[in-house]
């Protein structure tokens, strides 16, 4: 049997058929609408272009599986509040399962990811996999043993607001010093910003002729030029980075944790140093059997292959 | 059926006969000798005598389950390093197992702490828990979905080994900041000596006249008083214990999350403090499901109780 995996996002709902192993038969996309029932609408369009698209009837379908960013309830299929769509407690499950005459499951879009990575990437074949992803934020999921893991009221997982530096940067969560404020694609542009500012020297002025013209990757590049100012704005991203990865591995020791998000794109100029000094910081860096740590390799896609796949792992 | 539990540590061997709900029948204890053959014999000897003492057959007897502070292979049930024992690479549970003739499994002492609170104390009737206990260094188990956690290779769930304060205080563990050298007994010992070193008008100096005569309530009760330095002493060391509380809150949201080990003998006066900066700092703080936050209820009891258990939750 197939899946139906649904990715919805402020701008696109994105659709996919994928199979019980996590392979993607086939994609659509439709613009996101405004509105519950809209949204709704949306969904089921997508979710039937995706099957049209792939030759595969709705009555090959085993369920659908939906994620969403923001806080959802798996239990109830209700979203309770979902970033930048202005949806509020909205029984979603319900309106798409009665839509396309299916099951439909829902969860969070971290979480969603890390089983997509889990069951068809970078966590494939392995036991467990903690997936952290570096984007406006860091959001992170866990498949632990087979499962996907959200602590007893769905809402664990929360890595991007564990704190690494007590009394450091405000977080939008209430805390100083949380990991994201630092190993966020934000925190990276917010660094840079600041190190422009005291260096207007600095070659990042060449990459980034306006303040509001950096991006994540504005200090990457002026570093690979032999910058020094982006070369230390590098370094300390790179520290916090490793700092709360490996945490992560001290607490989990997850058999792999991938890194995925926009900075990820970085590659090796960003894993190579990571490595080394989670070489130096890990409880378990004398043990023969540690945490491989590696890019994501889904891309975009996890979500859509996480959601279908919501039935089997929880 | 019922289980014999024991808790190997560099004073006492105590073993237990536990029942299979976790209710502790009785014990025994034997002074820990030299030697590996001879702490095999110890073990031997404790679990004789606590079945003795039970008025249990070795024959009604399930199997033993052994806890040992240090690293240690569930697996094959090998002690590969057993802190201040001089015990490497010893097949503790086949020594044990031939000598009584039964099954015998083997975990470390944080992690059977944790099933012990998890089975029949802070945990009972929970569907997860996160046990931290507080001596010197600072501990950390966990049951989530009914299951002992570990990580893939059992070395999970170092939470005194993560960074709040990164930069911070040497760990003996290689990092700096860990949480474990701010929030042990340990370093509440060092952070009150250095707030002696600096205020010779406190009130500490009465409680303890000589730096090493500091103790994990040197602070507490100097703060009672009303002493200013122990004050900010222990509002400083309740704010980084809170920090990493949070951190692992957000991370895991266990149902209940319990606080043993010495410093936790302080009860209320710690826990209510803790609870306030949880309430402000806690992701899911305006949620109707949070983590309670509480005392362990075992004390020295709990690891006894979960290495009896060990074949029931692993």
């Amino acid at each position: 049997m197939n899946y139906i995996g649904i990715d919805l996002g402020g701008t696109n709902v994105a659709a996919g058929v994928v199979t019980e192993k996590g392979e993607l038969l086939g994609k659509a996309s439709v613009p996101t609408p405004r509105g519950a029932e809209a949204v709704a609408d949306a969904i089921a369009l997508a979710a039937r272009q995706a099957a049209g698209a792939t030759g595969v009837p709705l009555s090959g379908i085993k369920a659908i599986g939906l994620t969403a960013p923001g806080s959802i309830d798996p239990e109830t299929g209700v979203a309770l509040r979902v970033v930048n769509m202005d949806l509020e407690n909205v029984p979603l499950c319900d309106m798409v399962s009665r839509r396309l005459d299916l099951p439909a499951l829902l969860e969070n879009d971290a979480n969603a990811a890390a089983l997509g990575e889990y069951v068809a990437g970078a966590g494939w074949g392995h036991k467990s996999l903690v997936a952290v992803t570096l984007g406006t934020g860091v959001g992170a999921g866990a498949v632990l043993d087979g499962k996907l893991f959200t602590g007893f009221n769905y809402a664990g997982m929360e890595a991007g607001h564990t704190v690494i530096r007590r009394g450091g940067r405000q977080c939008n969560c209430g805390r100083k010093g949380c990991w994201e404020t630092y190993a966020s694609a934000t925190g990276l542009i917010l660094s840079t910003r600041e190190a422009m500012a005291l260096h207007p020297e600095s070659a990042l002025w060449q990459l980034a002729p306006a303040s509001d013209r950096v991006s994540g990757r504005t200090a990457f590049d002026a570093a690979q030029t032999g910058d020094p100012t982006a070369r230390e704005v590098v370094e300390n991203y790179i520290t916090d980075l490793a700092c709360g990865l490996a945490n992560l591995i001290n607490l989990f020791q997850p058999e792999v944790l991938c890194i995925g998000g926009g900075v990820s794109a970085q590659g090796e100029a960003l894993l190579a140093p990571v490595r080394t000094i989670l070489d130096r910081e890990e409880f378990t860096r004398s043990s023969p059997r540690r945490t491989q740590v590696r890019t994501a390799r889904l891309g975009n896609d996890a979500g859509i292959i996480g959601a279908a796949l919501l039935g089997e792992y929880r």
